[in-house]
């Protein structure tokens, strides 16, 4: 089965694609979208769900998964947060492919056995699972491949 | 100029269309948009992205009016709202519309002269405006024509 995870951000949001049986995964492609400060929310919105329809067109996952959305400390963050999330979960309800929904929690536990993981903790077990060569270089991507894989495993 | 409104709700997003001069303010169409809490929330926000994008196809608005984000006491359904708001906000820019942004006051204040005023009190005022013969049914629909009106009437 091939899984989309993404990991929302206003400024960077991480994607990855794996190719799993549910055990064994493989690292089909990962990445950021960044989007520009500069730009209104409705742009840097836009600019999110067209980079995420392009990697689906690319890629073509057979299922998403995605973060739960949580309550931060900072509200204002999680609400921007929770708009770039249902652009997120529109572009893939659109693409029609199933979404799983995973709490920070059940991600980090699946990935690195241990659910109160640090970021480079996550980012260290991905690139060992993934059996890749070297380090993801962006924290986003591996969030969003550790989402991926939360999935591949459960499902 | 053709302005609409959006009210965002998981359940109910009220739309408004009105045309007008800046002071005086004719309705073209409102209604709302509504979506079974027996699907799921990317089905949801992905039949409110196709109710958003009729009304703009069907009435060719030339700007678009949201209020603002907004910290509710309750965080949870905020959250939920604010994806709503994200779906809404890319639909607008999508049809490539701008996007007039105003506070529950400022929209209150522009309607009814008094930024505290009750749900009741905006639905009677949008009547008045418009000059309609019966009530608007829905206050949701009213909501999203005092966004339009409170835009129309600022810009």
């Amino acid at each position: 089965m091939r899984v989309l995870g993404v990991d929302c951000g206003t400024e960077r949001t991480g994607f990855g694609v794996i190719e799993s049986d549910g055990r064994d995964h493989r690292l089909i492609a990962c990445g950021v979208i960044q989007t520009s400060p500069r730009n209104s929310m409705p742009a840097r919105l836009a600019a999110i769900a067209r980079g995420l329809r392009e990697v689906i067109q690319t890629h073509g996952p057979q299922a998403a998964a995605i973060e739960e959305v949580f309550t931060s400390a900072n509200v204002k963050s999680a609400l921007k947060l929770a708009q770039v999330r249902g652009v997120a979960m529109l572009t893939v309800e659109e693409a029609q492919l199933p979404l799983g929904e995973y709490s920070p929690l059940a991600i980090k536990t699946s990935v690195v056995g241990y659910g109160r993981a640090e970021k480079s903790q996550v980012q260290l077990m991905v690139r060992s699972i993934l059996r890749l060569e070297q380090t993801i270089s962006s924290a986003d991507a591996a969030d969003a491949l550790a989402v991926a894989i939360c999935h591949a495993t459960r499902s």
